[in-house]
């Protein structure tokens, strides 16, 4: 039987793995830096947690299952649920803010079709119980930590940032009734992808002609953040809460050293239902339209899982996007797999002292490995560099290291072999 | 809605996380130091890849579900069927050895009650394409590795080895049929398990009375390696073979300084139908009956998923079990949430300041936090202690440096604080 991979999903060969490896250590060292700590789940969760969240129809974008108890179950489409039914059940005994990261692997059940993935990997990025301007700064900072830290630059990206009080306040003085403005939003998210005479057309219809469609789509391509601020005063206490509410997020972003990143977009307001505060995008300069992370600040949600109602703010950066943007834009690293030393023997006769030899070398933590033929030397060198080896270690009469990149060699006492090498690695 | 964890299923809450990173980790050192490369593959497979090799039965024990195209899926209960697609999908291309690990998470549909757990990790380690006994020797002591470097001796541990051609050859001597050996096998894999009398009854039910239960129960309880051999060699070439290889990959384990940790151990014959070789589990000594890591040789696993016979040698070690006995013998860490510093305002007055001070330690790759709320050094100090952070940094009219251990305070110059602590961190 020849039995494929699912559609959809990957395999990670070495190669790969070295690849995603490198990606899960750079989230990792930039949610470490700003002190969130790594939490996980489970997998799957019972199917009603999502429901609880999205209604009915997010179950046809699930793979979901029954056990033999009759209880249906989905693998994870996303991470919130999880953190937000975790949060909620020791809500009391979690010391705030709560700071938390995880890069959970996922599935969704896309039609499988090229580039489509049905499997991936999302860093999730979430500071909850504190309303602190702080805290959405803090979350923009790691995002751009990682950027930096993968060779990016504000050449190269930019964080498109909004303010969703701020849009509710310049639609209420627009004259949009306060019921139509989730509806206002969500064609609002759709406007970069849509012509201007379909976003007439659906926003007409969505929400009447009592404001010019003309008129929003002005604010949204060419509003600076004045134009934005005077328009919102104009609908009093909660236009001037927004502005002061936002501008305080961009202080703290130009406090903690990244405000050459941010810029004001005011047709960024995210597609989902729950953000209330600041909301932003991950954007490639020379890639359009295609977000490589979302994120924002929500009230509450928590208390739709049992919990007390808590607010945070959070991002969540997929895999697959981020990889396919650093190819384009050339910053895609190829990790090689290395050795610190390969163990030759000098005859066959000395082949159990090399594999004592290698032995006290991986004790000491550095990588090694020796041939599983026994073969000339020169062969052996030669698989030494094929393997990467930064150092070639001769065991014969005495023995010799050769450093593979200078190809100097000299006799060490064999007492001394993992010392010497250690010294020159980067052994962990 | 309060909705649980669902049944079997773990949360990893940051302390636990904690712990599971730190198995993670010493499971990827110990792989690495013996040049084993790292893999992985996707959370679900087609179902017939587990109904090609465990048949129809297995499918009980899986959480399957079907995709809007009718493709039926199941959640990996184990990696060896993904490995051997893996490596079959590429055998020509991947020069050999193939020493491959991975730490994959997966599934089994348990019935849930205490201590079943539904979801797991699973360390896997394989060497693929080479018949030496150093592959099974390697495979070996890179458990070994693992479990030196978590700090147990051979004391704590042992390997219980045995070797399948061995214990076929004694059978056929014995005068077991060729093809009743696999029940042979099948019953010795549970005789520990078993009281002598329902061992008996269970062995003439399933072999005939013409070789002696009681002869088997001796054999498995008493015979020493030289006993066993004896036997064997009654058996002709085979025996001699099974007894020759066996010797070597024993010798090899000397020679790789392992050999304090193996015993042999004649009813260790592991339950899987494709173990061909060697076979050997880890035991705590002071845990019976409970293997911590089971394994073998295989002679093909990879023509069953369509590619050509390619044999190996490998093991499986859960998370649960070997976190239980580590937690049993007093030997599981605690492992704490540190930061490099935390940065203190003398007075509010300096807190955007003491922000430029900690983006400045967090570029460097060191870990920093400040306290979101406005007080008095004291209470930012005791901040400072309670997130175990190794330096507070006090941002005044100039920056003192305070050792959180032993207390020391020094003023250093703005510019040298990421050097000077990064000196004494042990920062990545």
């Amino acid at each position: 039987v020849k039995i494929q991979t699912p559609p959809g999903m990957r395999d990670y060969y070495p190669e790969d793995m070295r690849l995603q490896n490198w990606l899960f250590d750079a989230w990792r060292a930039a949610s470490r830096s700003f002190g969130f700590q790594e939490y996980e789940g489970p997998i799957f969760e019972f199917l009603d947690l999502y429901r609880a969240k999205s209604g009915d129809e997010i179950v046809a974008q699930l793979f979901n299952f029954r056990d033999r108890g009759d209880r249906e179950f989905a693998i994870r489409p996303e991470m919130t649920p999880t953190l937000a039914r975790m949060v909620a059940a020791r809500a009391n005994a979690l010391p705030r803010p709560i700071k938390w990261f995880s890069m959970p692997r996922m599935c969704r059940a896309e039609k499988p079709q090229r580039g489509r993935l049905r499997e991936f990997f999302q860093w999730n990025v979430d500071t909850l119980g504190s309303d602190d301007a702080l805290a959405d700064a803090e979350v923009i900072a790691t995002l751009i930590a990682f950027v930096r830290n993968v060779g990016l630059t504000s050449a190269d990206v930019s964080v498109r940032i909004n303010s969703r009080p701020l849009m509710s306040a310049i639609f209420a003085g627009f004259g949009v009734a306060s019921d139509a403005v989730a509806a206002a939003f969500a064609l609002v998210d759709r406007f970069e992808k849509l012509a201007a005479a379909e976003f007439d057309a659906q926003w007409n219809a969505a929400l009447g002609a009592s404001v010019q469609a003309a008129t929003v789509r002005d604010l949204l391509t060419t509003a600076s953040r004045e134009d934005c601020t005077a328009l919102a005063l104009k609908a009093g206490a909660a236009g001037q809460a927004a502005a002061d509410g936002f501008d305080a997020v961009l202080a703290r972003l130009g406090d903690l050293g990244v405000a050459e990143f941010a810029r004001f977009s005011p047709a960024i307001v995210r597609g989902l239902a729950y953000y209330t505060g600041v909301v932003f995008e991950l954007h490639a300069t020379a890639i359009p339209l295609r977000a490589l992370c979302g994120g924002g600040r929500y009230d509450d949600l928590t208390s739709l899982f049992g919990g007390p109602k808590i607010s945070g703010v959070g991002f969540g950066m997929g895999d697959a996007p981020v990889l396919e943007a650093l190819k384009e834009l050339g910053r895609l690293p190829t990790p090689m797999d290395t050795l610190d030393a390969f163990v030759i023997d000098a005859d066959a006769a000395c082949f159990q002292a090399a594999l004592g030899v290698c032995g006290e070398l991986r004790a000491s933590g550095l990588t090694a490995e020796f041939s599983y033929k026994r073969q000339p030397i020169g062969k052996q060198l030669k698989q030494a560099s094929d393997r990467r080896a930064r150092y070639a270690v001769i065991v014969g009469a005495e023995i010799a290291v050769k450093d593979m990149t200078s190809g100097e060699q000299r006799t060490i006492a064999r007492a001394d072999v993992p010392a010497a090498l250690l010294r020159h690695s980067s052994a962990r």
